[in-house]
């Protein structure tokens, strides 16, 4: 068989791929033999890239939603010249290696997000559209590029993906091109058997062009409906008909889609393209060099304008030099009484007239969480707009998070009310595993919430949040505290950060804060016999009950804890100082389930928390039927057993 | 002005409601005065119901998906003769009142459904028109009814709307009917500033039928359209378009959707319908009376059906006679290997085989989970099929489930990777709020998931899920574990449980299993100094820790704690028989955040657990590189600190 230098090409993704896989003895092989072709024609034909500069920020962006495929995105990026090389693609799926089994966006060159949770590739391509159509508003001559995305049938069945197609027709993102490698198979059989839809028709419901290429074996078709699609003045899917795991024994079936084929099945494919097993034959290295200058030459027309222009605003945000400087934010008197969420509304209005790149918004809820962008909505009509109205859509709103911040250039911030984290755990996961700053506000934080009811009042959702690794939460106490979490919010550079706020009022009660410890002392009586360790909310609650036990002789220190993840990151000298582990009497007080304060008050200590779901009531009828009051607390302290500890360090 | 008795009818419900809410100075008064006249059509005459028999099993059924309407729903309840009084609408939103912020099933008469998170009631609805058409396949002459949903526009933004629409048009669900209160406002302002689709071209293109309503004040388009819909051989969304407020000053605008109406209006509105506040006229309650008759008939009918047929089947299914007779059940040898998911995959099949009322699936994860339903796949063709392909749709999957819970008659499970969860948290939240015993069964349990790498490796699953209130989560150490995790899971009637489950094999260690006390004793030492602590796949691991310091002359206890939360369910004295507190010497081992496990060690003991994400290479690789290994927990033994405890009693 001759092949010529294009096939040959795809059949070198296809074998390197497959190898990678064998050698691993773990992966996907179905996408990787059936879309190879899909992803030859964008890396070679369609996407303004230039590997050599794989952070050019106006490059033509890159999602593989169906992670799984990750030996296929390897492959190309090898060949493409990016810097993955062929030991690389020797050390697929092996510990520390650049090619993990799934993408990985902070680790991998050429990986522009980090993917495999079906869905979320689709939120976040989402979101890179959405930054591309802003900053190319503002920076016409500077931003001007396409987003493409390649997604499954599984990407399409999951509710993310869903909200996002909407959100994304709904804003006529005319630059973001979805291919859909559509095989007619999923892990548990034929896609006909959970699914059946008129994709078709779906999309244009949603105010999406669609295209349908009939032989994903046909590069010209597939470039043919890219070009198409770039001029398109709406989204556009493109469903490619492939055939999955094509070549192998196994192809067209579910067998083959998580897999390894045989290893003879991979020595022949090997045999039909040449050479020794993980080679490249040179006139394919040529073919994308080949391809890779028409990049190049993009990439130094770029420079030459970027040269040209006046790139103060433009430097700025991508540099992201944000002012948080305290003298210019709004100023709480101690005593003022008002709810967290409405001192963050004041703050985050200044923050967002001060930083042209803060955008962001809520999920239907800006009325009540009292967050929005600056610079009215964002829409087609208004692209400069820093107001995303993301409709109730909290798992995409989160996911279209990461794909801002993935871009460059904006730093995105979102909110709802706190329970309704749970619709975007899995998104916010992915944020703190890409490491990306992206920061969600989060307001009505306790059964204070009152009214609304127990599906409405949080109880569990700190503990979830605390647990999700390089992720800071933070619970202010008070408006002061509320600054210093924005501060530490945005300057972050990989870590994203949940600010938990209140809907009831609480006192101002910290003239000098300092929540980037995590916690310190708030009262601290000279001798001391234990400690009440409080966050957010119950902060007063725990002053008060201490300053009743001051009258009955009895000395406090009081621990005023915004983040426990903060509080964690401190040296073990700090927090002996702040928690000496010979002061054994200690009392945690939060309204919500608490967990992650056990770690602080040990055997012998106790927390007034909740363990069951809240009612509907008034606020504070509430927090009186869960026995929040300074006296449950002086109960709890007089209660702790009597020990007697000797430490011999 | 002269009303007829159906126009005062739909007037009471709406004062009733603004009243309720009025008084509670808190509610939605915008869907009540909106969408009346849509309950009073559903409630009055297209409905099967007879209030005094509020729990008959083949009523049609109705989910309140815009939970916020609360107020409405209880009055319409109120009028048609459930048993809620007039006192109860007085006590709308106070404390222990039956008439709660949003609908509770477990609360109040003629609630099918907790609602109020959007979305959650869409894929309730879809779980009880999935019973109906099992059941009613099974027992054509006792099941046979409609299944009705009230939405507003934020449901139908939900992702996990989307899923479970995509699903019942994939099934056929035909009797399967959503109202849908078009009103054009949502909380944040107009619709249309977020939300551009063509809902009756989407709904089609998912296999729905769709019916227009344009005057949702004429009770008889919204009457032929729900009869229609009966006709249909496919789920049908009625979208009703409405005034949202109709009738207040504020009406058609967002201001009306969440925030009480002032009081003048509330008293002109009742003054236009005559009496005092709180106060029905006999007429309306006569029209209902008379309305009821139908549904009365048809329950007596239905009764008679009842007594001449052999139901035994039937009463075994509907009183949930589950058979988990372990002689039944698959036998495991002490020291044989296998992973937990093979040995549930087992036992769950022979339950299948045993218990006609088990009904369940996979999202698209089967072939790796193990996890199947009987009698083939449930379609429209087999619908006695126990199997339910859910697709890639994990948060559907699990509201489904709750909406198969609510039911009755069935006992539903699903299942998927740990690590998705995230995916299905809201809708797991809700079953532990309504007390439903769904079961899922995650697998694919910790780091040892391997190659996946650190998107598909759970780290903080375990804690999301333990700090759920009324959720029992539990993680057998070996097969034996699996078979008492399946016992309590099937046979627990109000509280929910998670299984979870490794991909690697764990060698069978235990004879006699206490998996229902939470915690106990596996190694016990006469005299021991210390205690190690482990769940699941990391039991072997202490035990071998253990056994190498007892060759250094020291002695540890073993504490196999499969779940925490069914020890906090344990008496004080039996929590210290397992944990004495004046051994302070403990460390915690699990493959996880762990933050639970803090509360046992206190502090001064230690958890070998994780805090990072983690890594994708082979799972011994994984497992090695975080340190799970006993060296490590003998070397953490060893660093504890050295105290010495008095206590006195």
């Amino acid at each position: 068989m001759i092949l010529n230098n294009e096939q040959l090409a795809i059949n070198t993704i296809r074998v390197l791929g497959v190898e990678a896989i064998d050698k691993a003895n773990s992966g996907h092989p179905g996408i990787v033999l059936g879309a190879a072709p899909i992803m030859h024609t964008l890396f070679s034909k369609s996407m303004k890239i230039y590997p050599k500069e794989s952070k050019w920020i106006d490059r033509d962006r890159f999602v593989m939603s169906a992670g799984h495929g990750s030996a296929l995105l390897y492959a190309t990026l090898h060949l493409t010249g990016y810097n993955i090389s062929i030991d690389d693609l020797k050390k697929f799926r092996t510990l520390n290696s650049l090619t993990p089994g799934h993408p990985e966006v902070h680790l991998t060159d050429g990986v522009d997000a980090s993917s495999g949770p079906l869905g979320q590739g689709i939120g976040e391509a989402v979101g890179l559209a959405i930054s591309e159509k802003h900053l190319s508003a503002k920076f016409p001559k500077l931003i001007n590029h396409y987003t493409f995305a390649l997604c499954g049938d599984g990407d399409l069945q999951e509710g993310i993906s869903q909200e996002a197609i909407s959100y994304a027709g709904h804003l006529g993102l005319n630059k973001l091109i979805v291919l859909y490698d559509s095989n007619d198979i999923q892990l548990d059989g034929e896609v006909k058997e959970t699914f059946s839809e008129d994709v078709s028709m779906k999309f244009k419901s949603m105010n999406w062009e669609y295209i349908l290429v009939k032989d994903g074996e046909d590069v010209e078709e597939i470039h043919h409906a890219v070009e198409k699609a770039k001029l398109s003045s709406k989204p556009t899917l493109i469903e490619v008909k492939t055939i999955i795991g094509r070549g192998a024994l196994s192809q067209g079936t579910s067998a083959v889609h998580g897999s390894p084929i045989k290893n003879e099945e991979v020595l022949a494919m090997r045999k039909a393209i040449g050479g020794d097993s993980f080679t490249v034959r040179e006139e394919v290295y040529d073919f994308y060099r080949e391809a890779s200058k028409k990049g190049e030459a993009a990439y130094h027309k770029w420079k030459e304008f970027y040269s040209l222009l006046d790139t103060d605003l433009f430097d700025k945000m991508m540099n992201n030099q944000i002012i948080i400087d305290e003298s210019l934010l709004p100023a709480f008197k101690i005593g003022e009484s008002l709810a967290t969420r409405v001192s963050s509304g004041k703050v985050l209005e200044k923050l967002n007239a001060l930083n042209p790149m803060l955008i962001g918004g809520s999920a239907d809820l800006s009325s009540s969480t009292k967050v929005a962008g600056a610079d009215g909505v964002f829409t087609s009509q208004n692209p400069v707009g820093r107001n995303l109205k993301f409709g109730v859509r909290e798992h995409a709103m989160a996911a279209i998070c990461n794909g801002i911040a993935l871009h460059g250039g904006l730093k995105p911030f979102c909110s709802g009310f706190f329970v309704f984290s749970d619709y975007m755990k899995p998104s916010i996961r992915l944020a703190a595993i890409m490491e990306l700053p992206v920061v969600y506000i989060f307001t009505h934080d306790s059964i204070a919430v009152g009214e609304d009811g127990p599906t409405h009042q949080p109880i569990e959702q700190l503990t979830m949040l605390r647990s999700i690794p390089n992720l800071n939460v933070i619970r202010p106490a008070d408006a002061n505290e509320v600054k210093e979490a924005y501060k530490i919010a945005f300057e972050s550079k990989n870590r994203p950060t949940a600010i938990i706020l209140t809907r009831q009022n609480v006192p101002t009660l910290i003239e000098n804060t300092f929540v980037e410890k995590g916690a310190y002392i708030v009262r601290n009586p000279k001798e001391y016999e234990g400690i009440f360790i409080a966050t957010g909310s119950e902060l007063q609650l725990a002053l008060t009950a201490a300053e009743k036990l001051a009258e009955e002789g009895i000395n406090i220190r009081v621990v005023n804890m915004p983040s426990v993840n903060l509080f964690e990151q401190q040296s073990p000298e700090y927090r002996e100082e702040i928690l000496p582990s010979f002061i054994t009497k200690r009392v945690a007080v939060e309204m919500s389930e608490a967990s992650h304060l056990y770690k602080y008050v040990g055997l012998f200590g106790d927390v007034l928390n909740i363990n069951e779901f809240g009612r509907s009531a008034n606020g504070d009828a509430v927090i009186k039927y869960f026995n929040f009051t300074s006296e449950k607390l002086i109960e709890k302290y007089h209660n702790l057993p009597k020990i007697d500890i000797t430490r011999y360090l």
